[in-house]
C-alpha cells in the first residue's frame, strides 16, 4: 500500500471517529442485523399492492392508498402522522385507440401519455411523418409536419442508472409542444423503456400555454416497431387515434408523513421519502410501493434506535408524484420555516441491489462521506464522487432550496423494462432484494440524523455553501 | 474408434449410398447454400404481420391472409395453387373483464379463452376456490365447487421442447367440463406460459355435449400471482366476470395450398405445412406467420431443384389451426383419396434454433434416417432416436391414417413466453434464425420427394406397418 494512500485512509478513518459515537456506530450495526433478517418491507409493498391496486393521484384509490400509509407510519412507530391535502391538476385516461387504416388495417398497442389532451370524439385521421429523434423534428420545417400524425421513433438503450431515461425523457415531455407549434395534429412517440413488450409505457407529458394542446399517446415499443417498418414499406402510412383523456383542474392528493423525534429538541431534520401514488395501468408494485415498504420498514428500525439521534427523522410518502411536483411544492411551502432540513433522499428507483451512493455537492472534507462508505461498502453500495445526486422528483423544490439531496441507486438495468407499464407488478419485486434496500437506507438515516453537529454542519456547509 | 460403431457407420453410409444420386446430394447442398445468404422467409413472416394483421379463423382478415398466401404461392413457383375452404365452429372473443370486487378491488389483467361462452350481461359474482392443479380438482367434491369460480393456478415450466406445454395443456382445455361437472360457475386459470408479463395466453378450451358450457379466462401469470396471494391473505376472494365472447355455427375458413409436381407423373406426396390463421390478441408472428415464411421460401428452393424430385412436394397452409382440427380433416377429406402421402411435417413452434429431428416411427433399417442426419448434423440438428415425432395439430389427421410425420423442433424455451399473447409480434422473429430453418426444411423436402424408391418403400414400410 502506497503511504499517500495510507495517509489519506488514516486521515478518512479520523475524520470518521469524530462523527460517530460508539453507541451509534451499535445501532447501525443493529439495524443491519435486524434488515437482514425481516421481510417487513416486502410485506408492506405486497399489502399496499394488494389492499389498494394501482393509485392514480386524484383517484379514491389513492386515497385509499394515503389512508393506509398512515394507519402503517402509526403503527411503525412514528409520531406526528398526518396528511397534507393539495390541489393540482389531474387527469382522467379514458379510452385510446390507435388504428393504422392505410394502407394496412391493425390495431397498435398504445396508451394515452399523461396530462394529455382527448380528440373529438370522431377521432384524428391523417398520415404520418416519422422522425428518429426529438433533435430531428426540432429541425423540421411547418411544411413537413402541418397537418400530419408526428411519430417520434427514438429508441432508449439499457443501463445501470437513469441516464438514458433522463436522456430520452424530452420524447415523451416535449415532443408535443415541439410538433403542435409545427402544426401537427398529433404526437405518437415510441415508448420510453427497454424492453419487448407490447405494453405502452405512460408517464406525463406537457404543454405550453402559448401552443395548441394535441393528443399525444405512446406505442408500446413492438408496435413502435411494426410502425417503422410499415412505413419503410409502405412509403406513407395513416393512422386513426381516438382518445377521451381528459384533464381534470383542482383535483386533491395528499402527502402522508410522520418523525421520528430525537430525544432533544431539535428543528434539524432528515427526509426520507418515496411516493404513494402510482400510474393506473399496472399496480405500481415497483413504483413506487416498494418505497413505500422500504420506508416504513426502515421508520420501525430507525424507531428502535431513537435514543441515537440528534436529529429528527421524517418519511414523507408524497402524492402525485407521478403528476410532478405539486405535492413536493406543497411541502416545501409549509414545511421549511418551522424545521431546517439537512438531508433528505427517495426511494423511487425500483428494488433492484443498490450498488451506488450519490453525494450532492463535493464534500471529501466531511467525515460523514467517509462514515457512509464504510458503513455501505459492506452492502455492495460504492460511494461516487461524481458528486451527481439526483434527489428524486419529490425533492426537487427541497435541493432548489439547497437541502443536500442523496442517492441510494438501485441497479436499474430492468427497470426500465416494466416502468410506467402494465407490467409493474409485484411479480418484478423480490423480498430479499428489499432486505438491502431496508439495510442502506436505515444506515443512512441513522448516520445522517446522528453523526455529531460538528461533522454535520461541516457536511452541509461543504453540500450548501450558502446556508450557513 | 470400435470396430463395432465403424462397421455400423460404415452400414450406415452404404444404407445411405443406394438412397441419394449425386444429383440429389448436389442439389441438396446448393438449396443449403442459398438457403444460407437469402431472408426471403423474413420477408414473407414481415410482409403478412404488415399486411394482414392478426388473423382469428373465420374474419375477413383471415380470408385476406389466405388470399394473399395464394398470390405469394404463385410467385414462390408453385402450381395447382387453390384454396379448400371448410365449416367449421367458430368464435367472436367480444370484451372480457375480470375484477376483484371483495375483499379488495381490482382489476385483473385477463382474456376470455377461446371458444368459451360468455357471461350473462350483469356478469357473474362468486367466490373463488384455488386448486393447485387440474388433478386437484378432479378430486374436489361439488359440495368443494358449486357456485363458486374455479382458479386454477397450476404452473408451467420452460423447456426446450413443447412436453410441459402438452402436459400442461389440460388446464385449459378440460378445466371447464370438470368444473361445471361439480356445478362450478365459471373457471380461470393461470395463463399456460413461462413469462412474467400482463398478458393473458389465449388458446381453446372445450366443452362436453353433457356438460353445461361455463364461461372459463385466462389471466395473465402475474395476476394469478397476484390473486393466489390475495387468497392466501384473505381467505376468500370474489370475482367479477364479464365476457361477451360468442360461439359462431358455420364459420367458413380454408387451407391454401400449391404443389411442386415432380417431372414424372407419380400419385406420391411429400407435404410440408404452417398455418395462416393466428390468435387475436398478438400479431400472429412466431404462431405462424414465420413458419409460412419459412414454407413460402423453402417452395422457392425447391422448385429450383424441380429435376431432382421423384414425388411431389405439397405446401398446405392451413385455416383454422388454432381451432383446431377442421381444416385438417378437411384436406385428409379431400386428398387421401387422389394422393399417396408418404411424409408429413409442419413449422408451428417459432422461429428458435432448429436443434432436432423426431422420427416418426423406430427405422433404424432404412437408409433416409441415415441421408436425414448426415445432411441436418451440420446445420446443428441432431436426429433423435426416440421416435416420438409429433407432426403438429394440423397433420394428426394424417397421421391417423398412418402417414409417417416427422418434427423438425426448434429451441421453444423462450416460445412459451409470448405464445398466444399480445407479445407474439414481428420483434420475436429473427431474419437470420430463419434461414436456418429455410435450410433444414428445403433439405427435408429435396430428400424425401428425392431419395430412392427403394429406400423410401422401406422407410415407409416400417415407418407405417400396415400400409404397404
Amino acid at each position: 500500500m502506497g503511504v499517500v494512500l495510507l495517509l489519506a485512509q488514516t486521515a478518512a478513518a479520523s475524520r470518521a471517529e469524530r462523527c460517530v459515537t460508539p453507541r451509534l456506530t451499535a445501532a447501525v450495526q443493529e439495524a443491519q442485523k435486524r434488515a437482514a433478517v425481516e421481510d417487513r418491507a416486502y410485506e408492506w409493498t405486497e399489502r399496499l399492492v394488494i389492499e389498494c391496486g394501482p393509485r392514480l393521484a386524484g383517484t379514491a384509490a389513492e386515497q385509499h392508498a394515503a389512508e393506509w400509509a398512515m394507519t402503517e407510519m402509526g403503527d411503525a412507530g412514528l409520531a406526528n402522522v398526518r396528511a397534507q391535502p393539495f390541489a393540482f391538476m389531474g387527469w382522467t385516461r379514458g379510452e385510446a385507440r390507435v388504428d393504422v387504416v392505410a394502407p394496412f388495417q391493425q390495431t397498435l398497442s398504445a396508451a394515452a401519455l399523461g396530462g394529455s389532451v382527448g380528440t373529438p370524439s370522431e377521432g384524428i385521421e391523417a398520415s404520418v411523418v416519422r422522425f428518429p429523434d426529438v433533435a430531428t423534428l426540432e429541425q423540421a420545417t411547418t411544411a413537413d409536419v402541418a397537418g400530419h400524425i408526428v411519430f417520434i421513433d427514438q429508441r432508449m438503450s439499457r443501463a445501470r442508472d437513469r441516464s438514458n431515461y433522463v436522456s430520452a425523457r424530452p420524447v415523451r415531455s416535449d415532443a408535443p409542444v415541439i410538433a403542435a407549434r409545427k402544426h401537427a395534429v398529433a404526437v405518437v412517440i415510441r415508448s420510453l423503456g427497454t424492453d419487448t413488450n407490447r405494453l405502452p409505457h405512460v408517464g406525463m407529458t406537457r404543454y405550453a400555454p402559448d401552443v395548441t394542446s394535441i393528443p399525444a399517446f405512446a406505442l408500446s415499443i413492438p408496435d413502435a416497431d411494426l410502425l417503422a417498418l410499415m412505413q419503410a414499406r409502405a412509403g406513407s402510412v395513416t393512422l386513426r387515434l381516438y382518445s377521451s383523456a381528459r384533464q381534470q383542474p383542482q383535483s386533491t392528493s395528499r402527502n402522508v408523513m410522520g418523525d421520528i423525534m430525537a430525544p432533544v429538541h431539535t428543528r434539524e431534520v432528515v427526509l426520507l421519502a418515496a411516493h404513494v401514488d402510482s400510474w393506473d395501468v399496472g399496480s405500481g408494485a415497483v413504483d413506487d410501493a416498494s418505497g413505500v415498504g422500504v420506508m416504513l420498514a426502515v421508520a420501525g428500525i430507525v424507531r428502535a434506535h431513537r435514543d441515537v439521534l440528534r436529529r429528527n427523522v421524517r418519511f414523507v410518502l408524497y402524492g402525485a408524484e407521478e403528476f410532478g411536483g405539486a405535492g413536493a411544492q406543497a411541502y416545501v411551502d409549509a414545511h421549511v420555516a418551522t424545521s431546517k432540513h439537512v438531508a433528505a433522499i427517495e426511494e423511487d428507483l425500483g428494488s433492484g441491489r443498490l450498488w451506488r451512493l450519490q453525494l450532492p455537492r463535493r464534500d471529501d472534507a466531511s467525515g460523514v462521506a467517509d462514515v457512509l462508505e464504510r458503513t455501505l461498502t459492506p452492502l455492495g453500495i460504492e460511494l461516487s464522487r461524481d458528486y451527481a445526486a439526483f434527489g428524486g422528483t419529490d425533492l426537487e423544490p427541497l435541493r432548489a432550496l439547497g437541502v443536500p439531496v442523496y442517492d441510494l441507486d438501485p441497479d436499474a438495468s430492468s427497470y426500465f423494462d416494466v416502468h410506467h407499464t402494465a407490467n409493474d407488478t409485484l411479480t418484478q419485486v423480490s423480498a430479499e432484494g428489499l432486505r438491502q434496500h431496508v439495510s442502506a437506507f436505515a444506515s443512512f438515516a441513522l448516520l445522517l440524523a446522528g453523526v455529531s453537529d460538528e461533522c454535520l454542519s461541516e457536511l452541509v456547509s461543504v453540500a450548501t455553501g450558502s446556508m450557513h
